[in-house]
């Protein structure tokens, strides 16, 4: 699409030369294909550097734009990113008339259903009602249980289990916000990438990225009933026990345990073998390799120690 | 039904004129076709004001019962609602032999369901293995995503996005208990209503209404695997965080924000433009305006205070 | 299979008689076609009258293992049980040849899945979508909604209702774990019993036991979004509301309330008419026949008080 396009679409103006634009990308992702857009100042450095053809910026934000890369002043840059996603999100069904890719030793059961573009590789098992959207790629030995639904263009690694019900790459959940309180829908453009031997529990939620992916690494087991956000990384061999919802953007390390029921905060970084105990509340970054507990978060030992010693006085009636 | 056919399956009589019943109905919406029932005094006031044509009561409250009313004395009436609840359940396939009428623009793919009665208008997109029940109503430009449940008689706005997984309409969690400690089902006879450009999560599920609908007002957007129980109501413009709870017949204004595994006891109501944040747990009535945090609720700021004076009171040892 | 063939895979040695295991079985369970592990000393005294035809132990343990049961020593039963447990596991399609054994009267709707050996009985609803494993059984009445799951081996009880998208029998979430921290997946070779009368809520999950079975008992209802772990034990009419999570082996007695977002730790007993309150958080056996809340749990009433106390007390700045 044109830049001169989108520009109508928005009723807006821009500077610069009018060029392609395939669709909106992660600041420090974008060439010069790609749109991009700024509000955040904490972004600024890295934005002064971004490759992309376009950025939508506040009129403050209009010196940091570097060269070479044409400029649309808006008052809300988040708000018009959100009015374009829909232009740019990819199509859920007729993005492509290539017929799907199913090696021969592949079962796919009756009334499974597998989109144009999809690769099934070898071994690879697709139980009844499952849902295999288009350009997914499923790859050798993984088994995808009934009535599971992985949306387009999303990554299954090799031995993967994916429970009964389970959703992978469904839509985060992000919205601009209107001056009147409307909340205008955020298309994700990114997607799920499953390394290998991850399982993924029944009734499990993992939203894809708005930009780029929402990534689990390889021989992370996550239980029933679990959410991940939109554009989180679980690292290596993590275990993510059920009902615990990971905020978006959350970064997990390597061998981190989730308690059930726990919980991090949005942007969250938590250290390699990390244990957080169930109900645990995590909103801010920790480091690795101690156990957790508590809402707010405290060291395990202390939140066993604080909750005895509130009980105790609660008994002794000094509270 | 005859109210002498209902009165012989409950093995009791009943005192005034013998009519057609077609259903149970909440006691202010009731009209002489129906039957209602009162068991809790806080609604005597609205009964002896009833349009019903029958209504099951205690033997104290026969004197409130208003004159054209038929009476069936009970020492139970909210178990003898769930016995009868069966009876006047919508069939769940067969209730009508009217085909589906699907606008010639909508795209109903493989494997999907669209029951006997349902209406699908301009531009609907129904995802492969989704379930339609009979005579729902889908509006313009909505799209079901995989797999995704709607019972029967429920009614689905413009521009809705039904995520992968989600269940829209089935039973609340009712029952009537015997003094034995045996739970009776209540048949829940309403339904729930989507207005437009509401968005539903994965995995999520919203409960039909006992009578009546659960409703979703415009613009509201709610996460993966929340739950909303039956009867509630939901303001213009929601946020409903992934893993939140709310219990039957919770009444949000509008733009309220339940931070991520909040919660709601049963019967309240929220004000408009409150907050609630992630874990907050609501009891009590709250005005609007403000944000919360806490289980019990109180104000967030008071929240973060307190929290960090029990901590460093911890870290002092005075507790 | 031969134990020797066994060993094979193992890379291990046994002592004692080779002979035909059909496969794993709990220690007090076990006949002499079975293999058992020993790792918990906690089950030394169950073990030295086991009937198990073989046991993985560890070298301390060799001089317990009762006569006539061969031994393969390990340095990690849990671990070789583990890798073993994939052998052992039922094929998740094309266990039978037999045709499914459908009532004339049940319903089975279009897009439904009836695995091979499965029984459907009398006035038994099959709606659309929904997937009944290989060999699963279905007593008279019972309701199935869309889209929900029932994997191989599941018995379900007469007048169910087992609501849209919900998950019956899935894995349970064990692993052995190396000590690379790698997580080894643990098949899981028993089942899920549903007794007549049970509800089981809109995406809520059910995990099938290690051995044996998880059950749930007569007439308990379930509400939507609950996690039930693997080998828990339900009483009779048992209410569990919403987003409650029972950890694995978690038993209850009968006549249990859960209140909403409420959780069990693994392994925890609570005795008959017990009310767990909401977001009350169960780590030790409790006995019967009171209300508790809070976690820490304590008596409800215990924790109204002291979060009134805690509060007054941050008021006037006490604390």
């Amino acid at each position: 699409m044109r830049l001169s396009d989108i520009c109508e679409k928005l009723a807006r103006d821009y500077v610069g030369e009018d060029r392609e634009i395939s669709g909106f990308q992660a600041i420090q992702d974008a060439s010069s294909e790609h749109i991009v857009y700024l509000e955040n100042e904490k972004f600024l450095n890295v934005f002064k550097n971004t490759k992309a053809g376009a950025a939508i910026v506040l009129e403050k934000h209009r010196e940091f734009v570097p060269e070479n890369c044409s400029i649309i002043i808006s008052q809300n840059p988040h708000l018009d990113m959100a009015l374009l996603s829909e232009l740019f999100a990819a199509k859920i069904i007729g993005s492509t008339s290539k017929p799907p890719q199913i090696d021969s030793s592949a079962i796919i059961m009756p009334n499974a259903y597998v989109g144009n573009g999809a690769v099934i590789k070898a071994n690879v098992t697709v139980m009844a009602g499952a849902y295999i959207g288009e350009n997914v790629v499923v790859e050798e030995g993984t088994i995808i249980y009934p009535n599971a639904v992985v949306y387009n263009n999303c990554v299954i690694g090799k031995k993967c289990h994916l429970l009964a019900n389970c959703v992978i790459g469904s839509d985060g959940f992000g919205y601009a916000h209107t001056k009147e309180g409307v909340h205008v829908k955020i298309y994700h453009l990114g997607n799920v990438i499953l390394e290998d031997d991850v399982e993924i529990g029944a009734c499990t939620t993992i939203d894809r990225a708005v930009f780029g992916s929402t990534v689990i690494k390889k021989g992370t087991k996550i239980d029933n009933l679990v959410q991940i956000g939109h554009n989180c990384e679980l690292g290596e061999h993590c275990i993510i026990v059920s009902q615990t919802g990971l905020a978006g953007s959350s970064i997990l390390g390597r061998n981190v345990v989730m308690g059930g029921q726990s919980a991090t905060g949005g942007h969250i970084k938590i250290g390699d073998f990390t244990t957080i105990g169930g109900r645990g509340g995590v909103s801010k970054n920790i480091d690795g390799g101690k156990v957790y507990a508590g809402f707010p978060l405290m060291l395990h030992k202390d939140w066993l120690k604080m909750q005895m010693k509130l009980l105790s006085f609660f008994k002794e009636k000094k509270i």
